[in-house]
């Protein structure tokens, strides 16, 4: 039962998952121009659209890597209680949440108010960090980990995901200061896990 | 082959859960402002839009609710008969419906037709719970059960789908005199079964 | 191998009819009114959207039956080959496309090209009925089925899909002089095939 | 662990696959017209729209292919390793990324910008056909293939991943003079891949 409970969740939470970086591309707008436009200004809004562009990559990226980092908690699961439940429908919720500032971001990535959107978007990874941050306590202290996994291993999971917070939180000051250097620095966070290969499961590399 | 089916149907109301929670997104419109707004200009539009924050988190909460409890229904059946299709069918229906009455209230939640969008949000739970009666009525009387399952345990369930529904037309009437009063119903009964751990399967907690 | 093969591709399709059911609420469009409408007049609004509503409601149990029903293929299936494959991709086509002609149909319910809208609704459903008509051939012809199914259930099906065929065309060319008729006849094939509990599979009721 | 992981992998890739083959329909726009058009100017509005039918047509054959074609590659792959992984989700986000061209298509199929479009869509293939033979290398030199497939076999499939990055470069310089040309090179190269039941596994067909 135990293991089918957590593969209903698990099946549930990668459908959304799914479905949130898939539906990142309906930010991005056709341009509309008048229909007898040149092929060469055809070309030159597509160019133009860069910000919708640099906005979806991103949050494609920022999602794949939550989606694999997710993958790698669940197989340190051993069974689900409600808490975990709870913590991972936040999860889920904010997950279906990035949408929303990615098309933010890409309206006024090239404007004034860039510094604005920037923040608004690296603020939204602050609540999916605690959001990561409350799925992992609740594994911890509800005894729900696999056996085997060493307390190490725990310390340092725990620590991650808490230094992965501060920088989130460090991004979105910045971001108040500087849009670009603040999604520089989520970026960079992403790229140090894609790297390092970053996954918490001791048994999936 | 029951098991099979019951599967199949299982996973396919996860997709359509799952697609329902994630598709509540898209109704969050980015503001259409001047591409050359100030920062503060648009972290005011972006506050602005408060209504439309409430509505998601109100829909996403209850869908998610509603998602663990048809987990919870679901481990309970040892089979499926036709009449529990189409009732899962109904039920399916109003979930995928959801995202409209969000979109309403997020329209309208601070304009003068507040109470019209609400009792037209809470009146949407009424059909739901009438789905989920119709689908726990298919499962007592089709004799879908597991085996082993108390008769005082089904009647429990049975009077908590009753309760469930009153709450609803309660709301609803009272949200035509006062939106937020009906609204705040809704939500308090939400609350209750999520801090219950209300969940119809006695082996799934 | 073969039942892996299957299984993947029964997936695959239960996603898109999960997706293409879910996705037909966004034809529903919130009116676009002042913000500061009167309660009364957001419920008149509401209220004037029943073009949208029932075309929700006859394409979600369009997509629900014929759901059904692709269950019950598969469950006939013993493996699968490329033409099967293509046959399923084609009919998977037609499903997808569904909430196009919902939406036309939608937003010209109440007005003068009525006609029109239902023979295009109804027209799509002529080529469903062909999808189903060509998976069906390649299950027959491409020795796909499971091994134990009567010669008499093969001609029972094979029948039923013609009769199913010949009912779309005849409500196609019937909606172009009512369009309300060609919607019933539609309507009437699915509450018959609901309330016989039609299903193509000997194994599955 | 290692084939439930490969499972989940494949799982999620084939949620995205789905996803973006249904979402391909939002591209169709309901004609907004008068509402008291008569049934003749919508038929003609309707038919007006070829473009959006040719763009969706194009693209859900693309994805189609596409998808049985990453099917195949996974029947091949005993094991995931963190490059599989990304190079899978490379491939995953221009997959989803095509709904975009395929929306550039149809609003300018029929205008002067055509061959712009055009070589839009084709150069997106380019990058699909880059992501398949990042996936293909992975496989191949991080040891993930299945245990009994010949090196002959391997040399083929390299070679016909080579062949279809070479008629898409060749396609989009060809649409940037004539549109249709382009168009007509890559719908050449999926005909041909499955009238040749063109799949990577030995054992899947």
């Amino acid at each position: 039962m135990a293991e089918k409970e957590t593969g209903r969740v698990e099946a549930f939470s990668d459908g959304v998952f799914a479905i949130a970086i898939t539906l990142l591309i309906l930010e991005i707008k056709v341009p509309k121009l008048s229909h007898d436009i040149s092929p060469a200004a055809l070309a030159a809004a597509l160019l133009d659209l860069w910000p919708s562009y640099v906005a979806f990559l991103l949050s494609f990226f920022a999602i794949l890597i939550m989606w694999i980092n997710h993958h790698g908690l669940f197989n340190m699961v051993r069974r689900v209680n409600p808490g975990f439940l709870y913590a991972n429908g936040f999860l889920l919720l904010l997950v279906s949440f990035v949408p929303f500032p990615t098309s933010v971001l890409a309206d006024y990535l090239d404007g004034r108010a860039l510094n604005t959107a920037a923040a608004f978007y690296c603020g939204t990874f602050i609540f999916i960090s605690i959001g990561y941050n409350l799925i992992w306590q609740c594994m911890v202290r509800g005894d729900l980990l696999q056996h085997g996994i060493s307390t190490a291993h725990v310390r340092k999971i725990t620590l991650a995901y808490r230094y992965g917070m501060a920088v989130y939180v460090l991004a979105t000051i910045t971001a108040l200061f500087s849009g670009y250097a603040g999604l520089g620095m989520n970026l960079s966070l992403w790229v140090l896990w894609a790297v390092l290969g970053y996954r918490p499961s001791p048994t999936a590399s």
